[in-house]
């Protein structure tokens, strides 16, 4: 392990489609969405600690949450979780532990990584990072991971990148692209050279504090001016007062599309944004007739293809059902067609509109 | 009222076709199915409170739900809850109140009825009832109601009766059919002289005794050895002894097939044996898309023609479900088809089996 290695785990979603098991109060990046035992960030946790000085390891998340942080992840030092005042997408988030990181460590190496993907195969993945922060501590590069995309996904962005790999496998990213239509995500898939972004960033917090200044000079100026303040007692009244002046506004518009220095590394380690409950089916095993069953005391009498989440200690028994996402809680029951989960995030305006917050 | 005018409420059933809603502990006898504000035992009792004396209303049950009877009818006197310790089908039931309000008053007229079924209209149920008396009391005559038939009803009895009235709509009974199938039971419609059994019968009481001494001898036989103990200290010690060595048979197989003094009034007070949710549903109001919801928070997107249970603090979310029947309890969830409903007791049967009395 090299001290200089620090990772940035994302945490502050709310992960509204997975609603009603994620929550407002207890989001997806919290929960064991696929019955493994473990919530996801525990498993990024973990995953990271295997080649990342515990010191180093960052969560950045919401106020609300950090609470639930501390109760996860024990062996997380207090100081480590980094609280934002509100939600401002990934940018401010990134520019925040980037010049708290640099602030202690010039030299300082990160990754960031959202805390509610799947990884499977957690060695190809080490090795990747591994091969990132080498070319990263000798150019001036962002690099992003790229999975090899295996279907035409059309809620992913794609990564478009050069012919020719710069060396082993690493290419110049020529293009991101946002969410493509099928036919657009067809071609991409045809051509050889699209690959899906999943959001895992591989930098020098230098490098990527000298493209904020290049590319973002209003937010590198609000952050830069407090620059004496981080890892002090005045931090979290520096960052109240930064966090209004800021546009929320993605890592991906503010910077990636814009620098000239983005890199990307094709990758295969068993990735899953896990963004939706169709998703989550595809990562589950399935019974003979096709249900993933997240739940301990589940009867399938003749049910269909359904993505099944239930409570531990609850008996579903289920008949009839073709293609269904069930999913059961303590307060809330949701049930819909899979090819209707599109519209969870409705429902759940709709709840909001009707009956308030209390099941949100 | 009049004083020798009696009724026993039998509350013994544990409504397995109601599962998950109705439990054995706790069946669907003592829940408020249809969502009205009072449990269907609660309903009964209020239906009888208005033309028999208080002091003569018994509700006869397994010595399990004795303390939930107390509980939902606080103005019941404790010793006219009457407990079987065992559970025997109706005969021994019928035959075991019958010596007891008898042992109390020789002049007893008695209605039995089940707890569990829907009666809507009180007053028509009230006048058939006296008409029934009416006729019992001059008459050595077991009466029974039958209920005109709107549909080709499969799971019920059928009644069939004499052309001619013996007086005023009151019928010689010719036949009892079981659970006929389709067809028979289109011809049933047809033919207008067959009636639903509704398992509400109205007797004197020595004169039901006298048929258990003519058709059920054995039986009259053990009662009719423990005369001097019903109403006394010692009655508990002798059912004790008396039930095991009861057949478990009904009420219309050992005396009402039998009998030859057996009459019928046809009836409309807007009943329905409750018997499946199949028949709740019937019985419930409908949104527009032909749901019939019981539970407060119950967020129909596209579903049509369900039938749904929910607890009241719940929220469900329904979306892509045709025809279903839904019932989630706290730590039951059953969904089938409706058409499958008859398939519940043999779900029942399979988490007995698999799981074993938890859910039951």
């Amino acid at each position: 392990m090299n001290k200089n290695h620090y990772v940035a785990i994302m945490a502050g979603g709310i992960g509204s489609r997975f609603w009603p098991k994620s929550r407002v109060g207890y989001p997806k990046q919290f929960l064991d969405i696929l019955n493994t035992g473990k919530s996801l960030i525990q498993w990024t946790y973990e995953r990271f600690a295997n080649f990342i000085p515990a010191e180093n390891i960052f969560v950045v998340t919401s106020e609300e949450y950090t609470s639930i942080v501390q109760e996860q992840l024990p062996a997380l030092p207090t100081d480590n979780i980094v609280a934002e005042p509100s939600r401002k997408n990934t940018a401010p988030c990134i520019a925040y532990i980037s010049f708290k990181v640099l602030a202690k460590d010039p030299d300082a190496t990160m990754i960031i990584a959202p805390a509610d993907h799947l990884i499977l195969d957690n060695a190809a993945f080490e090795a990747t990072c591994a091969k990132a922060i080498d070319f990263v501590e000798r150019n001036d590069a962002l690099v992003t991971l790229g999975i090899k995309p295996t279907y035409p996904n059309t809620g992913y962005g794609y990564i478009q990148h050069e012919a020719n790999s710069e060396e082993d496998h690493l290419f110049k990213v020529r293009t991101f692209t946002e969410k493509p239509n099928l036919e657009l995500a067809k071609t991409f898939l045809l051509s050889g050279d699209f690959l899906w972004n999943a959001g895992i960033f591989i930098w020098k917090a230098d490098t990527i504090i000298n493209r904020f200044e290049k590319h973002q000079p209003e937010m590198f100026e609000v952050f830069a001016t407090e620059k004496d303040k981080y890892n002090t007692g005045e931090e979290k009244e520096a960052i109240d007062r930064i966090y209004p002046l800021c546009t929320s506004v993605s890592i991906d518009y503010a910077i990636m599309e814009k620098a000239e220095n983005v890199y990307v590394i094709p990758s295969s380690f068993g990735w899953s944004d896990l963004g939706t409950w169709a998703s989550a089916y595809d990562n589950l095993e399935k019974d003979y007739l096709g249900n993933a069953v997240a739940g301990d005391k589940v009867m399938v009498v003749d049910a269909t293809q359904c993505m099944i989440s239930a409570p531990h200690d609850k008996l579903l028994v289920l008949q009839g059902l073709d293609d269904f996402i069930v999913v059961d809680t303590t307060d809330v029951l949701l049930i819909c067609k899979k090819d209707k989960e599109q519209e969870i995030k409705e429902y759940v305006a709709e709840v909001k509109r009707n009956i308030g917050d209390k099941y949100l």
